[in-house]
């Protein structure tokens, strides 16, 4: 099953596709946001699909497709997980997760524009698995129990400027993360139970060239490690986002020009669907 | 004008002190949140205060004062700000702000315990000026137009934990921001139009002694700097906080010791209230 929201941009209706068809879940949540990972909402929509109690969304093929969750407490996202990634970005792989932030405001729907302002000249694309966490989680005791607290995974793009990246942070990346609109997420959430992340491919193309093309697989710190490692140091909440980094082939490498208007930016990740974006400078 | 919330955690009832007198805002609000100041919240309690139309609350005193506001959409904070801490911490004074993010999960109140685990040998405190943002702001023009859209201010620790933050970070200092409890804010809010950010006197203490005793003229990116210069990377949200940064006299410098069981961590900014809180390492 993929949990959706599909609709204008800040009216979206919950929503679940199972075998083809749309149902609507507004009877039993009001929007897919931590109060609904809080309250084993993935469960009750299986057990709610499987009791036949859902109505079909009328329309669904119509709608805007929305990220598949709002509001979360936290994005948390590791830096430099693929070991040639780390290479192109002229660092080291790390021996340690590294991770810096994403402000909840940046995220957005799969297909919408990316608007960048005049001065975000070294736009850039980072294809991740995301991972939504469904319970709160401090201090897990292992890489397995860290992966037992995970309610979903979803594809998201980690847009970056470098130049507020790298160039002007003293250092410190997440001020290159956070224009608005620079996490879509989406099309949909699937449930942990029906995933599994140790080998998936993902890629992405601008203007349909391809760019990365890498596996789940290559991950330094797997998606357990990486919650059992930072679950020492801080306490995820129901909802929040993980992203578990990009592999290499991104407009950092100098192999690949930044993003400008126009571009047509395109992700995708096994199983967990595609995001196709155009590029807009705006004043 | 003060704004408060009183109570246990997570039951805090939004107040407001006013002439020595604690007045119940909850005719006027179910919590002082980020809605409250998307909806003109300080306003709407300067005017019912001004008709008298509120009434005390009883018993305020006996309450224990929690974080003055609650679940910000993001907390951004500024590093190196003060040239003297930065020099204290092996660094230069940054030409831009330099940022890090901490979660909303990491509020605490102003005398709540400090609550270390037992491998969280390098526990730091960071006296710091708070501002809270009233209005959505993204690309603002001027300094000005940035404090155009603070909502008022309040003082906070930004609780570090060196190991993480730079012996296993990965360089990334969001990591060792993070354990739960490390942004102590409080005891209350004012509102920006009582209160002149250029000159307050900011202090710390542990066990009595001095530690940190600057003031915020000595801040290198002034409030509205900051506000105005991040608004071109981000977008800042009704009821969102930044912290300013700390000044020099940390644990870090090794002139002092890192914090440990039994410690007593004060701090205090001119007109803006004082802390008290016991350090406690729990298994």
């Amino acid at each position: 099953m993929e949990l959706l929201r599909l609709g204008p941009i800040g009216h979206e209706i919950p929503a679940v596709r199972h075998d083809g068809v749309c149902f609507d879940l507004r009877p039993l949540t009001d929007d897919i946001a931590p109060s609904f990972f809080a309250a084993d909402g993935v469960e009750r929509v299986r057990n709610a699909l499987a009791a036949g109690e859902l109505k079909p969304l009328d329309g669904a093929d119509e709608m805007r497709i929305g990220a598949p969750l709002t509001r979360p407490s936290s994005i948390v996202c590791v830096g430099m997980n693929y070991a040639a990634h780390a290479r192109e970005a002229g660092a080291e792989p790390p021996e340690r997760p590294v991770v810096f932030f994403k402000m909840p405001s940046t995220i957005a729907g799969p297909n919408d524009p990316i608007e960048l302002p005049p001065y975000a000249t070294k736009a850039d694309w980072e294809v991740e698995l995301g991972v939504v966490i469904g319970s709160r989680t401090f201090r897990v005791a292992s890489a397995e129990e860290g992966l037992n607290n995970v309610a979903g995974y979803v594809l998201g793009n980690d847009l970056s400027e470098r130049r507020l990246q790298i160039d002007e942070s003293g250092g410190q990346w997440s001020k290159g993360k956070n224009l608005p609109g620079f996490t879509p997420l989406g099309p949909w959430i699937r449930p942990a139970a029906e995933v599994d992340p140790r080998d998936l491919r993902l890629r992405s193309w601008v203007n349909r060239e391809a760019r990365q093309d890498s596996s789940t697989s290559d991950l330094i710190f797997s998606v357990g490690e990486i919650i059992f490692q930072l679950s020492q140091a801080m306490a995820f909440e129901p909802g929040d986002v993980i992203l578990t980094g990009t592999p290499q082939g991104v407009a950092l490498s100098g192999k690949f020009p930044y993003l400008t208007d126009g571009d047509v930016v395109e992700i995708e990740l096994e199983g967990l669907g595609r995001h196709r974006q155009v590029v807009t400078v705006t004043e």
